[in-house]
């Protein structure tokens, strides 16, 4: 079944246009400058003065054309543009059907002897999704057949009988299954299976062979077996790549004990290890999850790759299980942290997603208050591409018996079966119309979001509806013009978080949105004098100037200026000051900002 | 002249007592199972099981054997065993002079190629601190005689004619001030200046000899020269071991230019980057100086060392300036972020020294909430050993024409001229009587701390005093039996920070003392949840069963649950509950515990 999703709202619909015209080209400049594209000429020599094609470059070009296969129809020059780029992969394919830039030229005696450190098995991960994607949108064999010939060759070499070793990188597990998806090849799926099941496994093959030191292991997840893992460790790009592997792999075989551990470790991340924002991973040591309720707002590493990671995941969970705490979650990311990453322009960018910074900041690295045009490691950038496009697939789940609405922003959604018109201003506003545009039987089922305490549905027709899993469902047979509308009450909520590190703080959300507080770097006033009374009233307040339709939230808060010694017996005094928060995501648009998600509060 | 200060507090006394006792025996067994003394055996041979002497282990055993020289005196079984630690050091010195386990055995090409990172000219400093202080103790020239060769061979070496390279590991620099006031040898003086002025020159002999990135200097505070520097920057304790030998060359060459640069970098740091315990080095990355206020109590990196370092420094200013403001820093880690690394025990140890933890807080390799016995990179342990005996010498300054109380804890303070005793229940009461107990003609100065805003001085006879830099001081001659009584009012104080991150909080002292909130890991409330009412009042507890004499501060304070969601709109509902604070230093001496400096406060 074909289905089309058009996002026509304010808060993603101009991200998704300024991918095209900002993120997507940068990208692809980026990776021209940097040597990246043209490391798939094979040219490079030892001695040479170029730097060495690096073991994770080919990921951040598969990323950027994964990226253009989604908007490939529509954005004619990025299709044609990418046509060249398949070719040009393609080329430096090897006989055996290997295709790994940095050790075709660089380290060619060492393939697969550091699969623990060197991205091996995670760049072609990415190759296959973005062969993937290319094939789904053109249909077009060529890309796709030769990922085909690497995987056939990658099972020969870690199948069953070959090398007994796992990525030290995730991501090759669900690209498996993507292909198998794509190709219906169950040696794909069968290869996903193994190196899930593999890992963490004794003998340890990264002990064994690899010499990693076994302490070191967690943050590869592969410390016991994933099966018996309940809680989410190690660095956070890689678990939630593996973990949507697993949920792929759970689904895709039936595999209810499998399906039961992704479970499991989301809950674990949702209720312990994830940020207001939607952000996971708070130790920069290791880029890793930290224990549980480990959840600085400062110095919260919060890597943008990790958010989106986890919108995959909870996306597959979501898919499989069909209850509306995963698109909770989703939620939570799409519209805060995962969002945060990237600026109103489309071409600067987060790595680390600060949840609060002011001047004197940790700033090193991978860790900036100021968005940047790239990072030598470029893995959050090149996420953007390929990110953007999806949007819709995020928000409606479209197939024949089912249009699901999980996250309502203004869309049209049109099927071979069945096509609607969604009116809102969603996140900004409760009111969401679902119209029929052309009629069908179907199940009409829309998420009543977990912070929404009152809603209404609105429909003219007598139906028969039903609550199920978090989802309002109706199912019958639709006619065109038929319109149901869902008020979701929208109140400013005032949300205390259990980490001890912002209890006594109170973080200011309304709807799907969390806010913070931004001032600029070189005023007066710092969003660190910042404290809330519990019984402010926030009135909206328009900020077309940041984003047409960007809502503020602005209240008497009190304010005490900071003291000028660095320690002060001196009481603060307070007084009043209009302030007005901004949505998270948005911050740091307007120039250099300090910045808090968290203020203290006033009883 | 030689002069006695022993204290009979009951805060440093019982941990100098410990010293003996548990410290130096516990730092010496390490240092034997762990392969550090018998490294010295130069036994080690390639491809043999045993691990090679690490490039900083010497230091190590260096800087046990200087602690063990302070005690020699009075620990006869300690003397003898430093003799046969002497006479294994001496042996391991080659033909030139040359001694250096790791060089000797292990890399025995690579000696002086990698200053930047291999600590070679750092363990040679210790060594000869080490040296140094066994003379001193013993007068005794075997070691220093040793050491003086290995220096000459140094000054051959890096001389104006040598190798332009400085320390990766700045030590050596104020060790060569202390071994040419040992010996009155100018070259040392004259290799110490030199080392100093070079750093941060161009050509950087770093970047052009050994390859180093540019962006790195800065963590060896070698990205200008010295003079050049306003800002703290880097590695905290290089930066201070660095400073402390700065003003060691100043003092000593009279140099006006580089002790206005150490006081521009003291004062940077005293009022920018220090944490109210007086620890230093907010960034785990590095272990270094974070920007100006970044000051966050989670994840305070804060080194044991580099609080040390920090009074190292500190003493060299206060003794070339006389100004208190250098005696105030040295209180104000000496009573709380540098002891606060050593358990009461005597024989474990915090690295990383946070103002604030919880259950779910970053916890590894350097970073732990549980004192440790010993750590891989054990630099934190063996410190203790050599900082314990020196303590009476940050409290008192003793020469022919002043005795300076600078810390006023009970002590006696002998002299060839003079002697006095100081009775007093410091740094619990504000009380001190100065009693002379030999007559002579001297200024008594007596510091006025910062923190204290009231004090009186008694005194039977009629004398002339006056306060200069902070100091009360009065020359005259002294008769034995002569009093003078100093009341200082020492009122529980409410602190505030101009740190962004501890706005709205406020944290609690009392006179040099910093107080904290310690609980039971497992037990029902969390310092999390508490409020201090700014108009608290708070009583002396007695907590002899913690250290005899000690005095916690409670007061009925606001407490909250906080939430069981992990994101919660329920507003948190407050109870009263009697809260016990505990001197920051003492905590985590009755097992496992969540710890905050820092409380939310109540206005």
């Amino acid at each position: 079944m074909s289905c089309k999703i058009s996002l026509n709202d304010k808060f993603f619909a101009p991200r998704q246009k300024g991918n095209l015209s900002s993120t997507i080209p940068s990208a692809l400049a980026r990776c021209k400058e940097t040597g990246r594209l043209d490391a798939f000429k094979l040219q490079w020599k030892e001695g040479s003065s170029e730097v060495c094609p690096h073991i994770y470059w080919d990921s951040d070009v598969a990323k950027v054309m994964e990226g253009m296969a989604y908007v490939y129809n529509e954005a004619p020059e990025i299709g044609k543009k990418l046509e060249e780029l398949v070719e040009l992969v393609i080329s430096a394919q090897q006989e055996d059907g290997y295709l790994n830039t940095h050790f075709t030229v660089c380290d060619q005696d060492k393939r697969w002897t550091n699969l623990f450190n060197c991205h091996e098995l995670y760049c072609a991960g990415h190759l296959i999704e973005a062969a993937v994607a290319h094939f789904n949108a053109t249909g077009k064999r060529n890309f796709l057949d030769a990922m085909c010939r690497y995987t056939d060759y990658i099972c020969d070499t870690f199948g069953k009988n070959g090398i007994p070793g796992v990525p030290g990188h995730e991501e090759l597990e669900l690209a498996l299954c993507k292909l198998y998806r794509a190709t219906g090849n169950e040696r794909y799926l069968e290869q996903a299976k193994l190196f899930v099941d593999r890992r963490g496994t004794e003998p340890n093959y990264f002990v064994e062979k690899e010499g990693v030191e076994p302490v070191l292991l967690k943050n590869r997840q592969a410390h016991i077996p994933v099966r018996e893992q309940t809680e989410a460790v190690g660095h956070s790009v890689r678990a939630v790549y593996l973990y949507s592997g697993m949920a792929d792999v759970a689904a895709l075989t039936g595999d209810k004990e499998l399906m039961a551990v992704c479970e499991k470790l989301f809950e674990n991340i949702s209720q312990k290890k994830m940020y207001i924002s939607g952000g996971i991973g708070s130790s920069q040591m290791g880029e890793a999850f930290g224990h549980d309720l480990d959840l600085l707002p400062e110095r919260s590493y919060a890597e943008s790759c990790a958010a989106i990671g986890l919108i995959f995941f909870a996306s597959r969970m979501l898919k499989a299980l069909e209850k509306s705490l995963y698109a909770d979650v989703i939620e939570r990311a799409i519209f805060n942290g995962a969002i945060s990453g990237l600026s109103l322009s489309g071409d600067k960018f987060f790595y680390s997603n600060l949840l609060e910074c002011h001047k004197g900041s940790l700033n090193n690295g991978h860790v900036s208050y100021e968005r940047q045009p790239w990072y030598r490691t470029s893995c959050c950038p090149t996420s953007y591409c390929r990110f953007l496009p999806q949007l819709g697939n995020f928000c409606y789940r479209v197939d024949k018996h089912r249009l699901s609405v999980d996250i309502p922003v203004a869309a049209t959604v049109t099927s071979d079966d069945y096509s609607a018109k969604i009116t809102s201003d969603y996140p900004y506003d409760g009111k969401i119309t679902v119209e029929i545009t052309k009629g069908g039987t179907f199940e009409l089922a829309f998420r009543i979001p977990q912070w929404c305490r009152n809603y209404a549905v609105n429909i003219d027709t007598d139906v028969e509806c039903r609550i199920k899993n978090g989802y309002w469902r109706c199912r019958k047979n639709w006619q065109a013009g038929e319109k149901v509308e869902f008020i979701l009450d929208m109140p400013v909520e005032k949300v205390f978080s259990a980490a001890p590190a912002n209890f006594g703080k109170v973080a200011i959300c309304r709807g799907p949105l969390v806010y913070c507080l931004e001032m600029p770097t070189d005023g007066k006033l710092s969003p660190f004098g910042v404290r809330i009374p519990l019984n402010a009233e926030f009135t909206l307040e328009n900020l077309d100037e940041l984003l047409p339709g960007t809502k503020g939230l602005s209240c008497e808060a009190l304010y005490g200026d900071l003291p000028e010694e660095l320690y002060s017996t001196e009481k603060p005094q307070y007084r009043t000051e209009k302030i007005t928060l901004v949505p998270y995501a948005l911050w740091q648009n307007r120039g250099a900002a300090q910045m808090a998600v968290y203020l203290p509060f006033e009883r």
